[in-house]
């Protein structure tokens, strides 16, 4: 037996000697991210070792700096005694860290906005079946003794002429609500045609207190809105790390990790409890709003992490022919899904549509309004899986294609997520080679978000320190230029002497780029591909959207130059947000909304790109800035040659 | 702080001085019986000091020889330090024991039989909609690549014509159960007119494999029949005491435990995990019958246990004006009750009519077949609470006695459950006074259950140990006949230095006497209270069906000598069983059964007792051997003055 001890927190565990750190981590329930699910792929699970001896395979990932300064990697690491590590680097905080804001003052207030004008615009109106209501039971006598659920359905049954239903969780609350307010209670209930579903009973009257969560699962970050669901208003939103970060940074490494031996609970219980459920707490702490006043969640994610949401086996989602458990779920309430609301709250998610099309792209795309549009839009989500959707009112087709989790910060070397402290957008001076950079929230930079990466390789391939295929020239004589034990170069935009807050400097290697490139290049054969398969071209489409989370100074231009988006008319172009969460907003509040989602769900179709005869030459060719074929890029040509 | 290890589990608690040892124990989840629930008020709960000291409130209810023997009363027991006690006597694992006995082999058959043929002559087919079906489903394919619920879904609209519903359990089995068998499954379901709900899939065909449990929750003894629901089949029967024996020996009693902070849990536990739970691992165990092919429970027992099955707040039931929080208990499944079966399985409760007339009534009298019956029927429950039904086809009215535990061997010195070892007949030498004991299973008498109490105190009356009050004979010369320091009587059944498996004698007080001559009391100024309410007399009544848990024995004309039951036709009476778990069995086969159920909980009402005018002075007349009016007892009469 061995002792291991992880700081900063302190958590102890006994593990055996000959055990690997990593998994003991998990076991500790300590977090190390770890995007390649320890496959010894990513270099990402790198810990300090304080105290003891360990045995380590050796690792590419490990510069010799590193190894000097005590750096191992979890993944490679086996137990041989009692050992003290230290885990959290600043940058596994940025990845999990979570974040709550009022609602009034997030930034996307506006787009929120913009979503229900469309819906409205559209005949979609922000109502739904949830209801309040204070009614006073008559008190209980000798002579009229019926039981406690008698009484409530004797005055539904004469005051609203239905029926109602009801959970054990209602019947436990009943003796004790009737008799606090003399049998005065607030009863909250959805209402059918036929019957009330009553979701809860309590004291006295409660009628203004009515909320919902609107959700978005991502990947990588998680976003829950707390609204309140008589103002419409979002009240507090949170965001945070997926829990699940530490399994893998893309849906194919999570699933391969839940489908070991009892890894689908964890799995589950990483997003459910450690990531929804603490944001939860965060949101009801803020807003003093209580938790069981909190009656309806709708949530959107990719289909794996709806499948992982709910605990089921994923395996069969990355299997040919690639077949989702489901696509519309069952009917859910809070309790059986274990969020820490109203038990008997209705839980909604978005519906799939295929195994790498889900509930985020079909909610995306109500918000988005496509399905209201005569012209032909191409939706591109660039998340940790890129889908993208083209289409009008009339038709819908999807296809997905791995982007991996560049765009969040995922598989580079000093990218986060985009939240505060992350660098969002970059210049670089042309002569000294020096980078000027904007941090989300003006915090001081320690990491860079998916935007800030567009631009940084945009610039440097436009300041000419990387070449078309990504590689830094090798004549440039700058300081912030250097090349390590294998001619891997490497660009430095912040140097850890200059700033106190950093421990290590701040960089993009060939390695990231490399990443890069295949990620955008990724999306953009996906969408030149599903275009063509309609016989079409990028002429023919007549607006783009962009969804996602990769920060709110997306700059088109420069992801036209890098070939992440097409060369057209640049008016074409709007950034929606993350669509997917605002897409559960609308259906939170909209029983309309929610008849829209399913039908998009059920008309949108899929096109497995990976069987697709010309997608594979299509990728290639893409991975290139901007493209092989530079012809297709005359605007980037123009300034490239120009 | 302090140590208790309690003797002979060895289960060790840590506890602070000051503690009581009633309390330490049920934290430390060691049985004690504790019918009075630790109020100081029965004695039961006496335990042997093996080592250490503790301090200890005067009782009267331990002798000196008790105490020279290192006995101790738990509930007046204060730790002061390191502790060894003795909890389980005979006596205790008697009461607790659990028992499984194959169906076919059951002593009770012919009853079960005899209740299907009443209700099969009365149009009540034994048939249900719980179905198995083997299917096979078309192997998904790039094409046809809908996801398992769709495809399932596809399926039975196809073939059935109907939609499917079903929960997130079943969602959880059905993408590695589709797979095991080339999507080979059966279906398990509930049929309805427009839809199927889906209860399990599992892979290959299992469709001979359906189970059910009948439940009766008594206050004292719990009895669970695992039923073959394809060929009706009673496969095992396994019966315990109640887990919340500990919490108290009535309703009472364990309502006051339970409306304690944080109880309801712990009394809900009792019953569902320590109870249930264990009965159906040894009804797994005896069959090797899976789990999860047992899909329906319907399970009777009287208002308070169907409260604290479900875990609800009990404290009105007992409050003026007595109000039950449900009659008819909402669609419930085994995971949100807790039971250990497939977590899909419907759970039925039989409906409660009033606080003290509860569901174990309901599905008595369905069971009794009163309901088809022209001629009046007086059906009267012998359980711990004592309810009384007089009715026929046409109407139905019942009241209730707390009758106390005295027939199911509580609050009687040597009493006992009606299992192996308890004395269930007596017959006593009028020269001698020396007993003749039945045992059940012919097994060393180690207590005496219901029907031998009966017989004991009838054969005391009539061989002249005790008078008509109870009261032993002062003037007899019997080595079984002995008085204590404050001159209660007793009277021996079985010397310890006769047999060696006793440590105490076996023997009846003047208290036991007195707390029986209450608990026949009640039964009988019920009785006559109820028919005397319709302004009829006890010549009014055609039959009399006993029910309840009082042992096989039952002596009817012993009943009547003590004023148990009334002086009428001995041929009117019938003794009926568990008629509380034959109606669950019924209710569990044939949806016809539930339905007549329904209608037997809406149309009987309910007289309250304790507002009755004359109810009191009744009991008072009764308390008497057989009672103060000889006159009512003509043939008791002749024989005690012949």
């Amino acid at each position: 037996m061995a002792k291991v001890v992880f700081r900063p927190s302190g958590k102890t565990i006994e593990c055996e000697v000959g055990d690997n750190l990593l998994e003991v981590a998990r076991r500790a329930d300590v977090f190390i991210e770890a995007p390649c699910n320890g496959s010894k792929s990513c270099g990402k699970c790198k810990v300090k070792l304080l105290t003891g001896e360990v045995s380590q395979e050796v690792s590419s990932h490990l510069t010799d700096e590193d190894k000097a300064n005590g750096y191992i990697l979890a993944c490679c690491t086996t137990i041989i005694g009692d050992i003290e590590v230290l885990t959290n680097s600043s940058l596994d905080v940025a990845m999990r860290g979570m974040k709550v804001e009022g609602g009034d003052k997030a930034k996307d207030k506006a787009l929120f906005d913009k979503a229900v004008e469309i819906a409205e615009n559209h005949n979609i109106k922000l109502e739904n079946n949830i209801k309040k209501t204070c009614i006073t039971l008559d008190e209980p006598t000798l002579d009229d003794n019926i039981s406690d659920v008698d009484r409530l359905e004797r005055h539904i049954s004469m005051n609203f002429g239905k029926q109602m239903t009801y959970d054990i969780e209602v019947l436990k609350v009943i003796p004790k609500a009737f008799r606090k307010n003399n049998f005065e209670i607030t009863i909250t209930y959805r209402e059918f045609d036929d019957r009330l579903e009553i979701i809860d009973v309590e004291p006295g009257n409660t009628e203004s207190e009515l909320y919902g969560l609107a959700i978005d699962i991502g990947t990588t970050s998680v976003v829950v809105c707390l609204v309140n669901m008589i103002t419409n208003e979002v009240v507090e939103k949170g965001a945070s790390g997926n829990g699940q970060l530490q399994f893998g940074a893309d849906v194919i490494n999570r699933i391969v990790y839940a489908i070991k031996k009892n890894n689908i609970e964890k799995a589950k219980a990483a997003v459910v409890d450690d990531t929804l459920n603490m944001l939860i707490n965060e949101l009801v702490k803020a807003s003093g709003v209580k938790r069981n006043n909190i009656v309806s969640v709708v949530a959107s994610g990719n289909t794996t992490m709806s499948t992982l949401f709910l605990g089921i086996f994923p395996d069969y989602l990355r299997l040919e022919p690639f077949i989702p458990p489901f696509f519309k779920s069952p009917k859910l309430n809070a309790k059986e899904v274990g969020l820490d609301i109203n038990p008997s709250a209705g839980v909604y998610l978005s519906p799939n549509v295929a195994s790498y099309v889900g509930g985020d792209i079909t909610s995306g795309v109500l918000a988005s309004g496509i399905w209201a549009n005569e012209e032909n839009v191409l939706f591109i989500d660039l998340g940790t899986n890129g889908e993208i959707v083209f289409g009008n009112q009339d038709f819908m087709m999807s296809c997905a294609c791995s982007a991996g989790p560049a765009f969040e910060g995922g598989g580079i070397s000093c990218g986060m997520r985009a939240s505060a402290g992350a660098i969002d957008s970059v210049d670089i001076d042309p002569e000294t080679l020096v980078p000027e950079l904007n941090t989300i929230d003006g915090e001081p930079a320690i990491g860079i978000c998916g935007s800030g990466i567009i631009d940084l390789i945009c610039e440097m391939l436009k300041k000419k320190v990387i070449d078309r295929r990504g590689k830094i020239h090798r004549d440039l004589n700058n300081e912030r230029i250097r090349f390590d034990e294998n001619d891997i170069g490497e660009y430095v935009l912040a140097f850890a002497k200059d700033h106190d807050h950093l421990d290590d400097d701040l960089f993009i290697t060939e390695v990231d780029i490399d990443n890069f490139i295949r990620t955008k290049g990724a999306i953009y054969s996906g969408a030149a591909t599903l275009v063509e398969s309609l016989g079409m071209d990028f002429d023919c489409v007549d607006k783009v959207y962009i969804a996602g989370g990769i920060g709110n100074h997306l700059n088109i231009e420069n992801s036209v130059f890098i070939g992440l988006l097409p060369d057209i008319d640049r008016d074409k172009f709007q950034y929606i947000g993350n669509s997917s969460l605002i897409g559960s907003y609308l259906t939170l509040l909209s029983d309309e909304a929610k008849a829209k989602l399913e039908e998009i769900g059920e008309i949108m179709t899929y096109v497995e790109l990976s069987v697709y005869p010309t997608y594979m030459d299509e990728f290639i060719s893409c991975c290139f800035l901007p493209h092989t074929n530079i012809d297709a890029f005359p605007s980037v040509k123009a300034i490239l040659e120009g």
